[in-house]
């Protein structure tokens, strides 16, 4: 086995996407599989996942939701209901035909082949995602305002047939959740739809530390089959946008397509008003991208699944016994105050190694523990960001926790800061043509509303409107002409090159 | 809506198999979906799988093993690498060959179908059991013996294309977790195997309170592609057996079928010897058949979603403030002692409307509250099990957290003591035919070893050799002879018609 320091990753001025790549091979996230565009996620990044998911679940959960479980498999038929639902997802769907293999005599013994006489009657789609699956089951379930609002999640896997795929930001399988719910009136529905977008956003900025902006997507963007679709974006080192979440008011589409309907109060049968809203393991990506280095990864201490790792440094056997000794003392007392450590006890390894390997892992704080130190009652602390001192041993476990809260609030405030620089607002036509080149980052500006100037303007640069912006994300004066056409603004936007 | 007293529960005595889909039904656990074979897991349904999921994960964890996530779809060529498990498989693997849908231009707007253009090079299997898929990756990740143990689990969900399904116990999709470890010696992966055996034992008995026989597996009941299969057997109200666990031991087989090797520490190259485990949502269908009733679901309280439901009672708006404020108070006092409680204020529904209902969602303990009870400082506690008592307001969590203890307790009993009376040993050829008639339990007698046999008696009287026991189950005196045939005995057995 080839130690750690042996491989190297590319650094982000020379070719980013080779860094991306080279971030998730070198810490271990995840894995390109023999399957098509299929990753697997490796124990460090499933870890993340699962983080990820307690923190949005507990979330979910103070908002009155309730997780559930949906099939796998639609029936091409459903998907055809809803005329735009079908026309977004037909062209990227797995689809099962078949029930059985059988041998085919030839290519060798176990070679195998779909056998004809177990076609079925209707092929099944892998969901793409499970609209048209749940409202089918909802039509069954809902039949008074007394049943309204029905609030549902799920945690499952779903699949799109990417023709290019990177590992968590596209790829042909992923994991994510997705909220489902049915409400009596417009409003309510409306209502729902912003508040996930505001759970989202607290867990992007408060648990990922990566700050976001949240809007409206024009209809070029939006969701097939919504009436309108919200979304969050973050913009990544490299200044292109991810698109880190959406939360869509689907209106009755859906509800007329399966119809769901319920009997109002007074007595009479309304369609009811459905939102759905997912984010996915591509948030892993983000996070990645928002905070990693040349280094590798950089974990925010909140879902940074070893938060701190301690290096007992030895020579002799009796100091071996020793900075181990210590070394375990420390981590239970870390763990008892609810920090996730970890003892590094590898032999053949030199310290040095052992750095630059959860460096790579991107554990936020590290406990080197020589026997100077022993002798001293003390631990030198260094910070994944930068920065080492020496601490005391006694009340190390408050230290570290003030530590990890610095190295949280830092990462969020240093990604602030970044997607700022790389923000600039009440653009003209020609900056925005040389602010796309690079790419710049988010450029704010005038919007005439026309789907041609959309058009236009991605075909010329690459750049697509990220959100029509929330009003706390506007510009102090709304812009008075497009800037691209020059015609009268009717909506500020902003735009940027987005993965 | 129609209330929930307006449905029945048939009894177990008249059509055991309706009353289990009745419980299921009324207690909105699960429900049947239009996709044939897949079923919905409902919120109250899900909540006892992620329960069940928590403690076992907290288990698995504790003995080594992370989780990671492996490719939904696996290559049909590699499904055929190992003889004996393509041989299972085949029959009933859904297979993905097409990624488009488009428009037939017949059978009216929105009829779609595969486009036969995206025809895959290679179909795809949706995994039926991951196997295949992660061997093939353990092949890239193992180099030295130092890698080794690789202890690896993933919760997913797995299709198996089955003709008959029933609600959790066979579904088409089914949600479970599968274990894969990697070990250097064959005793290892023995070690492992048996260990993951207890581990779900102590899970069975203690937190579902479900009795379990474990043992091995004979060569015609094995996974398909294993060395040895060891089993839990659980006895259910109708007198047949549930399978609720496999722990395989893989030996080298799927090692040389995916070539997963290492370097010793002396140098050579040795291939890996795997193990693979798993239970699935096939235990919640276990859960109910081993303790519910007549009236809807029992849960055993450490995996009832809600373990405490509050009801107060009033009849003017005055007692409704009162009652409901106790309520409020005992519910907060029990959630801060850790207890998942309820608080039911629905209007328009009398009290033992609502016993009724919570009843058959299997809730442990009900706390009436009465304008009464209330004066006198005090509720009434009825248990799902039976039997109610006025229990005082003070210290009513420590009452409570005890009583929960003692229906847990309870449960695991009274099924240890049912299986007792529906277990038979030494039995005799008549008495065996006998007994499988109605069918009457477990019976345990001596077995020649034969496949012949083992046919036969399927045969004759649908019952299988469930396991042949581990020795602590195992009768006192060891058979003398076959209780089939009459030749020698090798082994006990113990045979049961299963699920």
């Amino acid at each position: 086995m080839p130690p750690p320091q042996a491989q190297k990753i590319t650094p982000r001025a020379q070719d980013f996407s080779e860094w991306y790549t080279d971030v998730i091979q070198q810490a271990e996230l995840a894995d390109y599989s023999p399957v098509r565009g299929c990753m697997v996620i490796r124990p460090l990044g499933y870890r993340m996942w699962e983080l990820m998911q307690g923190a949005l679940d507990d979330m979910f959960r103070a908002t009155g939701h309730e997780n559930a479980y949906f099939p796998l498999f639609i029936p091409q038929s459903f998907l055809a209901r809803e005329a735009e639902h079908v026309e977004g997802f037909a062209k990227e769907v797995a689809i099962v035909t078949h029930t059985r293999l059988r041998a085919t005599g030839k290519g060798g013994a176990g070679a195998v082949e779909p056998d004809p006489s177990s076609a079925l009657e209707e092929p099944l789609v892998v969901r793409p995602t499970s609209e048209t699956i749940i409202y089918a089951m909802f039509a069954k379930w809902i039949h008074s305002y007394r049943d309204l609002p029905l609030l549902l999640n799920q945690w499952c896997n779903v699949v799109r047939w990417e023709l290019r795929t990177r590992l968590f930001l596209r790829t042909t399988e992923f994991l994510w959740q997705e909220g489902h719910t049915a409400h009596a009136t417009e409003a309510d529905a409306e209502a729902e739809a912003r508040q996930i977008l505001g759970v989202y956003r607290r867990f992007q900025e408060q648990w990922m530390a990566m700050p976001v902006l949240t809007g409206l997507k024009t209809p070029s963007e939006k969701f097939a089959g919504a009436l309108r679709t919200y979304a969050l974006e973050a913009l990544m080192q490299d200044n292109k946008a991810l698109q880190s979440g959406t939360s869509h008011n689907l209106g009755q589409n859906f509800a007329k397509a399966f119809n769901v309907q319920y009997q109002t109060a007074a007595g009479g049968l309304e369609y009811v008003w459905n939102t759905s809203w997912g984010v996915s393991t591509r948030l892993i990506g983000g996070l990645i991208m928002t905070h990693s280095d040349d280094n590798g990864l950089v974990a925010p201490p909140k879902l940074a699944p070893i938060q701190v790792v301690i290096v007992p440094i030895w020579k002799s056997d009796e100091e071996r016994s020793q900075v181990s000794g210590v070394g375990g003392q420390v981590k239970t007392v870390l763990e008892q105050a609810g920090i996730r450590a970890k003892l590094d006890l590898r032999e053949n390894m030199k310290p040095g190694a052992k750095y630059f390997d959860w460096e790579a892992r991107g554990v936020p704080v590290r406990l080197e523990v020589g026997p100077r130190d022993v002798a001293a009652g003390q631990l030198v602390l260094a910070r994944r960001t930068g920065g080492k001192a020496a601490v005391k041993v006694d009340g190390v476990a408050a230290t570290v926790a003030a530590a990890l809260d610095q190295i949280q609030a830092g990462l969020f405030q240093a990604a602030k800061d970044r997607r700022e620089a790389h923000t600039i607002r009440n653009v003209t036509k020609q900056q925005f043509i040389d602010f796309m080149k690079t790419p710049g980052g988010f450029a704010y500006g005038g919007f005439c509303g026309s789907a041609e100037c959309e058009a236009q303007i991605k075909d010329a640069t690459a750049a697509t409107i990220r959100v029509l912006p929330d009003p706390e994300f506007r510009s102090a004066e709304a812009p008075k002409t497009c800037m691209w056409c020059g015609k009268p603004s009717v909506v500020e936007a902003v735009w940027a090159q987005a993965y």
